[in-house]
């Protein structure tokens, strides 16, 4: 069995043989049926043995949602044809990690992928996707994880570019391992694959959403509200995910789930707590 | 109006005076019926004017989930009595805190409280828990925020304790300001006030939950799957929110939103990317 091993703080994957192919596991946040996944089996399959766990309907926004009060379905379905092991799971994407883990693989996979999404993770965007969540999920089991994106929320969306950068990302994650305790959130830029300027590793942006509820009336007259926002990045820096994606380069952003602010541990420490 | 001000990277309350009553928006992931929420209204009554924005059922394990592709309902409710107003509103706590912002209160509040939750938000769990993706929602706002949870599941829970503790946080919260770009997650043990030993600012403990799905099959012989798992803590550290509260002691954890592992950008900036 092909196993990642943990050296100097990185995940590697020295002891991988010409004869073991990595178990790979694939999930998403738009559901099985996106061609965003569709993207990420044709490429990961390159890679290795690609298992597919995701939901069987759009699960956008979801954040790490997580189910606890109804149980879960889960069918095999051949959605990517009979060479891939696919199962559609009426979850959340973390649930499928969870589910994919201990029913379907019965062991850790090599490697996770989530996305293709259809639209950008950048900056804060972070928190609330599905399929970032995804990648958390694996990376807190230990399995290193990625998280795709690319700036177009279109069905039809063109992912020949990320395919590309996909490759060459994932070429290095088999190199150089993963840093430990962290995932990786890579965003493309919805352009062509020429007027792509290469990747650029940065931090999260400061930016949030400034929501505008749109309060409308059914025809029975209650009210009713649907969120929408308008994103407003309030950093200027030249290091950020929103700078590169702004001048087209693919973002490369490495991701923590310690939340812990260790910054503010000395301060809160003078409180007085008698 | 009270307005909180920023000052040496921490969020003030210095232009508060003796007229004016701060804003306290209220939520939680419970439910608007739950008696943790019941606890929050009784002591922030006392420090300034509250407003409740709360979910109608439970939302526990939702994460930062929003709700983007079906509309919110949110309906004017007296469950706190005349003096308080409140809403029950049909999304997230995420959902809860965006919609209070922009139609309810229609500025930031001072200050947002989520909980008291029904269970531990500690280590890992903050990253599924609701209540504290509402105190994260109010944080990314600009909005001083801060998690309250009770580790006892049961809907009869004993709150007196956390009352306490609660009241001595508030009070340095608008003595000293909050940190920057943080949010604060409180656990109290599920002891009696006496026997709590004070309060230990803490960092997340390493810890997970080790998933082990409950397979099922239904009347119509289709399989089905519960959620269940252990959690596991791997972290031997006296510093973290496990040792505090497996010592009876409260712990407060700052927690922050930007999820830049920003030890990771050096080595991966020697990635090869051509």
């Amino acid at each position: 069995m092909f196993v990642a091993a943990v050296y100097r703080g990185f995940i590697t994957f020295a002891s991988m043989t010409q004869q073991e192919k990595p178990l790979i596991l694939i999930c998403n946040d738009d559901g099985i049926t996106a061609p965003g996944i569709k993207a990420t089996v044709e490429v990961m399959s390159s890679f290795g043995q690609v298992v597919v766990v995701a939901p069987d309907s759009p699960q956008s926004g979801m954040g790490h949602a997580i189910t606890i009060n109804k149980p879960l379905r889960m069918i095999k379905n051949n959605q990517f044809g009979d060479e891939i092991e696919s199962y559609q799971c009426s979850g959340t994407p973390a649930d499928c990690v969870k589910l994919a883990v201990d029913k379907v693989l019965h062991r850790k996979p090599d490697l996770l992928v989530s996305g293709i999404n259809h639209g950008s993770n950048s900056s804060i965007n972070v928190i609330y996707s599905g399929t970032m969540s995804a990648a958390m999920e694996g990376a807190i089991e230990g399995i290193p994880s990625l998280g795709f994106s690319l700036l177009d929320f279109s069905w039809d969306a063109d992912f020949s570019a990320a395919k590309v950068y996909m490759k060459i990302i994932i070429r290095n994650v088999f190199h150089h391992g993963m840093p430990k305790a962290t995932l990786l959130s890579v965003n493309i830029p919805n352009v062509s694959e020429d007027e792509i300027k290469g990747i650029k590793v940065c931090r999260q942006a400061r930016a949030k959403w400034v929501e505008e509820f749109d309060h409308r009336q059914d025809p029975h007259g209650r009210d009713y509200f649907w969120l929408t926002g308008k994103f407003t990045n309030m950093d200027k820096g030249e290091d950020t995910d929103e700078w590169a994606l702004d001048n087209n380069y693919v973002s490369l952003v490495p991701v923590q789930f310690d939340l812990t602010a260790h910054h503010a541990i000395q301060p809160l420490n003078s409180w007085d707590f008698s």
